[in-house]
């Protein structure tokens, strides 16, 4: 079996040489595949029956179809007549962690939906184990059968130990270090506390030069059109949190590239239908602008890829050729690749796909490997994905709870008013709510009044053993039982919620005996779990298995009768999304960035 | 006065805190332009009534016009009511020696055409005086109020020492040590020997992997739709030499960007009206099209800028926003600095131009500094070129030749075939024709029987002392006396053209004298003369006098009956451009690359 990873294709530099012999026609090509329209990202055209020459794992050239044959080449031939070949498509903003694999695990899905370079950016992990996480990961990568660049985590932890506690602390010198020590780590990731960069804090601007400096650019995060003019001047280049037209609007003439997110309709992570008005109803150009997916569950990962959200835009009234581009090209474009990367050009590494008329991909080559036939992997990439990369043992030993913790508030005596958390659709943001609050003779007669359910977060890193923070989720909708996480963004403590407190303690136990998980409890029984034991965040199973797991707890989330996805319920601790947040700390006001107490 | 040159601005790593202050009006900006339109090359629009805040060199924030005053700044006010703000122009591909001027020199036109940032290729200055040459005028260019980076002079000599004598050899480990000294070196320059590099000769790829292997691209230079797949697969991302439609369209679907290159329409320079068709009639998305100027006369300079270029852009059916962003942006992008230059966005330069409504600059801001106001340069730029660097002693020593010289050939004394050099429009290629010599009583009657001058290249590097090649120039249209040069692309030997030996001696003699230069001289007089005394290839005068000196030289050259402009006569040695040329070493045929005899 082939070797299948990023380095089994040498660089261009020691190819110029072979290339130009196969393209002169003087040496034959390893493989032409052949009969095909090319979707040509550069001039954003459908080129008419062409054939694209491979050798070393690059692109010779691309030529008219039936070149070869002329030509007496020994190469073994590829029919495609009927289909288009396109460059694989290019992601410059995901969170592997999100799908709950390992990045060995991840390449199998992205593979599969035509995806062949990731630009991901690992501050779950980071948050959890600090360098030696994303150290960890950059190792996985490198493994991995996929093109797999950091952004280096920039926002760790997401706000400072007064407001939450992280299991790590990644400061300027430790980014500044990571720069030096992985060329594969070319920007610097999303730096979401946008209030303190605008403010001017000190470590956020030390950790943005830290980058700067070395030439390295400047992923951002941000909300609200105020902060645009600051956050640009700060030197942040792109976002993928253009979540509406205008923002969209106003970060492009800011100089900033957009991301268009898109993901499963029934989460908050669809927002190109809106940012894409930009183009549509506003008239922006498309040159700065690509499509991206962040986060994906491990399910959504198979049936919402990044080939899914280039469809979106198609929607959305972008041209095929010009989507797939912003697919593919416009990222590489964004982080100076596109001599290697996005389009089917000369000396390009053969990363390719081979589409349907709906821009489906039925094929995916990697650095000229077939490693997607029909939809399903070939034996090749199989074998890779059962070779993957393992973990450090101290990955499996994250999650360290106190032997006993109570997981709920006291039951107020006196009328008081409850800073609640109310959930409402989209989910990314949570209202919050001063509710006026008389003494009841007991809980359960107080959440029936007001719809309310508990929410704790219980600190898992050692770092400030005993801290648990309690609150009231609003419209949560959760009818009996407990659902728990080991993934609470970003500092990946764990959140629990609940009707009552045996359930929580039972999900709480579930999860520390794992090491990590999430898990649905009813009436004292685990009905469904998704075991996390690398950092608390990572399966170590292949990503179909993982996928199962997500399938099944999700029926259970479901009946369980929860009005927030699972994705939105693990960004309940997220302290830098409006309004109001939990952490182990506390209940944090964003964006004052201050704790407030439940009752007051 | 303020110190006006690339550094002082300061690097935006240690600015973003105080950038930040100012866009979110916790500080003054230093100054306001405001009340007028701006031109987002970002999105391609134009947006109304908007002031650019600028503060330490830098873009703060675009807000909309009156916000500065309601903020109680103590900002410098600047008042552009009824113009269009946009960024400087930032030309992708020139040599400044083709100017004939220091690149401190040629700040002062640059500027003065909106252009803030250049690119520049040094190879004349590196066939003459080797890395020496390059490094002297990379000194000179960071002396210069311009943003000037250098494409490293990467076929030094052209051909190869059969061919031509030259002054410099950039071997591979010569460009590598120039691209480890000097940051701003950012590219391989254009890669002119093609055809070797798509037969896979080995010191050319070695150079090319120098670049590639530094995370360089390679900039290229073209002929020939059959030679660009081999070309592309060499690495080469960049061209200039599009000079028609459909090579323009094969090269950008090979990945190739395109700089479509403008000037002066009598001279050859000016390919982009056909080469832009790639666009205007097949649809090509001009997301990866550039415009340059590549070469201009001094006095060309002042009147045929980049903003000239971007004009003939709107001439030729692109859209003004659309054109100045081709101009400004896309060059920026190609060569990975979008963050810092080619848009108003947040934290960039504030290298700014004021348009009229038809793309003429107005005033021009490098690096928050007003260095053009009203089509003149200020007092501040008046006083930063008066204080031009100096090249070294070694510079004005370049001419070296032999006490005397012959500079006819034999006449012939039997019936033979002359390989002949046929000048035709548009200049650029020079056609090998055959022409059946019967004997003549003397030179005089066999010139006048077949429309013949003489031309001759003599060796002035001190290299290979003595050596001098004889030809005939066929429909060059000299009427009587000499023309010469010490100019003569890219080994810059001396060429001397005329129809009589004694004003050829005198015109050699004149440009010995100096050290260099360009002159006419008619009947033992030298009717006009550059001096061009460093390296043979500058003047150290200002742009406005040598454009002076040039446009008197430009009137004896057409009054001698020249049917060549001076820069298409400079070219007549330049050996990788079909079909013959005529070097120290003899006559050249391209492609093929051998040395014919005159006679035959």
């Amino acid at each position: 079996m082939p070797e299948i990873n990023r380095f089994a294709v040498a660089p261009l530099a020691a190819l110029t040489r072979h290339l130009a012999d196969v393209a002169s026609e003087r040496r034959s090509p390893d493989l032409v595949i052949t009969g095909a329209r090319v979707l040509s990202t550069y001039t954003e055209r459908m080129l008419d029956d062409r054939e694209v020459w491979v050798s070393q794992g690059r692109i010779a050239a691309t030529k008219p179809a039936g070149t070869h044959r002329k030509t007496g080449s020994s190469a073994t031939i590829y029919d495609a007549r009927g289909g288009i070949l396109a460059p694989g498509l290019v992601d410059p903003h995901i969170h592997i962690e999100s799908s709950m694999v390992t990045a060995c695990a991840y390449a199998e899905a992205a593979l599969l939906n035509g995806t062949t370079t990731i630009f991901c950016d690992s501050h779950e992990i980071g948050n959890v184990m600090d360098v030696a996480g994303v150290e960890a990961m950059l190792e996985d990568a490198r493994a991995a059968p996929l093109s797999i660049f950091l952004t280096v985590p920039s926002t760790v932890p997401a706000t400072s130990p007064d407001l939450e506690t992280a299991g790590g602390d990644l400061t300027a010198a430790k980014i500044a270090a990571l720069f030096d020590r992985w060329p594969e780590a070319v920007a610097l990731g999303e730096k979401m506390d946008y209030v303190p960069v605008t403010l001017g804090d000190e470590r956020s601007h030390a950790i943005i030069a830290a980058a700067l400096s070395r030439g390295r650019p400047v992923s951002g995060h941000i909300y609200g059109r105020d902060f645009v003019a600051a956050y640009a001047a700060s030197g942040v280049t792109d976002t993928h949190e253009a979540i509406d037209r205008d923002i969209a609007d106003d970060l492009l003439d800011a100089g900033v590239w957009i991301f268009l997110r898109g993901g499963p309709p029934t989460t908050p992570w669809h927002s190109l239908p809106q940012a894409i008005k930009t183009v549509t109803e506003l008239g922006a150009s498309t040159k700065r602008i690509a499509v991206c997916t962040d986060d994906r569950d491990a399910d959504d990962l198979l049936l919402f890829g990044l080939d899914w959200v280039v469809r979106q835009a198609v929607l959305a009234g972008i041209p095929a050729e010009r989507a797939w581009s912003m697919g593919a090209l416009h990222g590489a474009t964004r982080f100076g690749m596109d001599n290697e990367i996005g389009g089917l050009g000369g000396g390009r590494r053969a990363d390719l796909v081979l589409l349907d008329d709906t821009l489906k991909p039925q094929n995916t080559w990697y650095g000229g490997e077939l490693v997607v036939e029909n939809r399903k992997i070939t034996p090749a990439l199989d074998a890779a994905l059962e070779a993957r990369y393992r973990y450090p043992a101290a990955a499996y030993t994250t999650v360290k709870l106190p032997e006993s913790v109570s997981l709920l508030p006291d039951l107020p005596t006196q009328p008081c008013t409850a800073n609640v958390i109310r959930t409402a659709p989209s989910g990314i943001t949570l209202i919050h709510e001063r509710l006026a609050i008389a003494p009841a003779a007991d809980w359960p007669t107080l959440l029936a009044a007001h719809g309310l359910c508990f929410v704790s977060v219980i600190e898992r890193h050692g770092r400030s053993p005993g801290n648990v923070a309690h609150g009231l989720l609003k419209d949560f909708g959760l009818k009996r039982g407990a659902v728990a996480s080991s993934v609470g963004h970003d500092s990946h403590n764990i959140i629990v919620a609940g009707t009552n407190e045996p359930d929580m303690q039972v999900a709480l136990r579930a999860i520390a005996e794992h090491q990590g998980g999430v898990c649905v409890v009813v009436d004292g029984d685990v009905r469904a779990l998704v075991p996390l034991p690398i950092a608390g965040l990572l399966s170590d199973k292949r990503v179909t298995a993982v996928a199962e797991d997500m399938q099944r707890l999700k029926i259970e989330w479901d009946r369980a009768g929860c009005t927030l996805p699972y994705m939105g319920f693990n960004l309940i601790p997220l302290s830098v999304i409006p309004e109001i947040r939990i952490t182990d700390r506390g209940l944090v006001l964003v964006p004052a960035m201050t704790l407030v107490p439940l009752f007051e």
